[in-house]
């Protein structure tokens, strides 16, 4: 028998043991992506960007429903327009690449590979607005980003990766907070709905927000080793580029004013979350929200080969049946390899139900469903094949969520003083919360000292009025945020 | 009153006058797309990138139905792999754009932005395949591309554009010309049933072919000036790349061989080749199958305030139930616009149906409908409401299509003697129908002396054995070709 080359007798790394290890396995072996010949770029494979094309789908429908357009501006960024914002330019200097040549000539002026696109898109804005009545203006585009990061790895970190970015115009800055947050939220249900997955949402502090911004809203993820995963952001750019670009309108009353913008984008990075999250030592686990399939039908062949076709026969029905209700299903017959490695292939994939079909299912009239989250079993009657295969889907939806609540949960803790806070940072990674007195300083010490950076003030915080101590210095501090270590 | 800014009162140029003016005021006009401070790239404003999204869900609902998988390849190729097939490198060497600098560092290698991405990919097939198990392999990426153009135009030719490229691997050439021809039918079939518009389909002369290609197929429209628009292709690779990129696989007696490949795909220029066939001297016209929204509803004002308003309720009543009955309907009910000014908007967008509802029309209980193609209005009874908006779409389509068909018959001449050749294509640009002795030589010539080049052997001319003569040389000739200025 043949072996699929990124199916080896071996099993995987542990994830309890090597997180790091277990995820570029994982990756790899459930053929999610691969390493290209491109330092720091990966491919996606099929499998990876089935779960892309259901983010967008989601998101995308998002969108539209909320009068969002989808258009497409240049890759390519003039330099000038980019050193237009300082700030912007300085957070993003270090990882840009930059075209000199082209058609055969040297460039008079290089391009940049957009890191994201507010500078080549605002500089447009300018000639499109004019009027209050060509506001608001809401536009978004999925496209590929460059960002020359020194340490990669699949999904989670890559020189090029692919993205949603929303860009809106506003008249006064409340709709523009009202549009930022709405975003952040499209964001957190999308992780909670669909990935199944429990996020901290939040501000950013001053030093973590993105370079130009006024405010940077945030989704992090729980990782189960501790660290904090970024996962989408949502920005409130107030006038600050308008103002830098000359985007003005003339409000009804023929005064020009400069209007209020925001950004958010969410990337394929919330791939390398999902697996971090719900995965375990037997491969990926798949939401079956985002899963496709979400049942795979495993024949069982019997010795007789008479025996072996009506088992066929009967697994086809039983796969039209799932089908026609609306089920994302794939028929496995390939009898050619043992069951044992049929099974260890869709483990692996995350396909979070298994239905096996062998003789004793074509006689008894029950079929086996084993659920890829628990591995727990359960036998079926036929007459409720659809019935109850949704069920267990939407139980091993709400189960999976129900774990990530958990691992947040778990893995965050309540802090009151310095010496804590070194001796749990020390000792393992976790989300720290913990009284801080919003003071720059004390940020870049705590992370000199402990390798923690703040992460958010969760949204439920942010008007907190409390009479805490700054957990590093001891002066008064009003709010609680969130450290930790980013992944 | 405050003016669009891109609407002035000042009407477009006309089609007839100058075809590539009339065709840069309709995209601007019409808000497909905006130029960029990037020398020939575009920006694809939403209007337009609306067309690329039906294009898109059209397309890959058919890859998906026979099993082709979306994924996605990294855009910087190193240099080293795109040197690997000499002709391909060739072809392609004077478009490349580079990059030099990343991260702040020169880099040791440049690498080179994908024009296409068939180096890229076939570097990691080798990888992939081994067994005659593991094909065939059909995949597919919807991306950006990069081709440094001289002379750009938005659409038809810019040096960023939007795309997909399918590529697939078989074990025997047969199977592999099969795939060829299906995605050249799957292109075809798309602009016939959804852009209207009537192509020749063909293959391409040896000087003409994709650089790599053993033979090329290809989708070639005739504009209305009479010349020709490669709007899609379809490649025939061989076992040149499997060759090159070292791609072999096991068959089932262990022996080991090259496989076959394909490439085909169709880009953004198809939106420019839709414009400048059904667009008129009002602007653009769109098909109703591709067109969003395909009816609006212009709500006429009355000098009455309150009858102003019972007319807006009525036509909110008429846009619900069109949007029920699954329409794509826009309501205007702008009533700072003057009448005129808002149907001269709808007009150069190209919107198919416009429904006028009055107060003529309230009281009445007949509608006004105004064609876009044809401009000419039919009185409706309300209750006829959804069946006959959808027969006029569905007449309007036809028609489209009609016209295009007939532009393409009347814009193609057959032409026996070299003499009547040059005759013609000095006087005008027409598709040629013409024998030719299939040598590069006189292919050349022609080119030099008429501008006009070989476009295809149609598709129905493939197999044809007649006795002719080469319109150039005199030689013996078997079949017809088409020749055609490029646009």
């Amino acid at each position: 028998m043949q072996e699929k080359k990124n199916f080896g007798k071996k099993g995987l790394t542990k994830k309890s043991e090597n997180i790091a290890k277990w995820y570029s396995d994982v990756v790899l072996r459930a053929d999610l992506a691969d390493y290209s010949e491109v330092k720091g770029s990966m491919i996606i494979k099929p499998n990876g960007y089935a779960i892309w094309e259901k983010v967008q789908t989601v998101l995308d429908k998002k969108f539209k429903q909320n009068d969002i357009k989808n258009c497409y501006f240049p890759l390519l960024i003039p330099n000038h327009l980019l050193k237009k914002e300082k700030k912007h330019l300085q957070g993003f200097s270090p990882e840009l690449a930059v075209v000199t040549y082209a058609g055969g000539e040297k460039l008079s002026e290089p391009y940049v590979l957009r890191p994201t696109s507010e500078t080549i898109m605002y500089k447009t804005f300018a000639d499109w607005i004019h009027s209050y009545r060509d506001l608001p203006l809401k536009i978004n585009q999925w496209c590929n980003v460059i960002r020359w990061e020194k340490r990669t790895y699949p999904f989670l970190r890559t020189t090029e990766f692919l993205w949603q970015e929303g860009h809106t115009v506003h008249q006064i800055e409340q709709e523009a907070i009202k549009m930022a947050l709405e975003a952040l939220k499209w964001y957190e249900d999308f992780y909670k709905d669909y990935f199944a997955i429990s996020p901290y949402v939040g501000i950013k502090s001053e030093q973590e927000k993105f370079a130009g911004a006024k405010t940077t809203y945030s989704v992090e993820l729980v990782i189960p080793n501790g660290k904090a995963l970024q996962a989408a952001t949502s920005h409130n750019l107030g006038d600050n580029f308008s103002k830098v670009f000359d985007i003005s309108f003339l409000d009804n009353k023929e005064k020009k004013c400069h209007p209020f913008q925001t950004s958010w984008g969410l990337s394929t990075r919330s791939i390398g979350g999902l697996v971090l999250i719900h995965g375990d030592d037997s491969g990926l686990i798949l939401p079956p929200k985002v899963a496709d399939p979400q049942v795979v039908i495993l024949v069982i062949a019997d010795k007789e080969k008479i025996q072996s076709e009506k088992i066929k026969k009967y697994a086809q029905k039983i796969y039209e049946k799932l089908n026609k209700n609306g089920l994302r299903v794939k028929l496995d017959i390939d009898l050619k390899y043992s069951l044992g490695y049929r099974i260890n292939e869709w483990e692996i994939k995350g396909v979070p139900l298994r239905i096996e079909i062998g003789q004793k299912e074509l006689k008894g009239k029950k079929i086996k469903f084993v659920r890829r989250d628990t591995f727990s079993q359960s036998l079926v009657f036929v007459e409720d094949l659809i019935i109850k295969t949704k069920s267990l889907l939407d139980q091993i939806q709400k189960d999976l969520f129900a774990k990530s609540e958990k691992i947040k949960r778990d893995l965050t803790v309540e802090v009151n003083t310095y010496q804590e806070f070194r001796k749990i940072s020390q000792a393992q990674k976790v989300f720290i919360r913990a009284f801080w007195c919003e003071d720059k300083k004390c940020e870049e010490k705590i992370k000199q000292e402990t390798k923690f950076s703040t992460r958010v003030l969760e949204m439920n915080k942010v008007k907190e009025n409390l009479k805490g101590k700054c957990v590093h210095c001891g002066k008064p501090a009003k709010r609680k945020w969130l450290f930790a270590q980013a992944y």
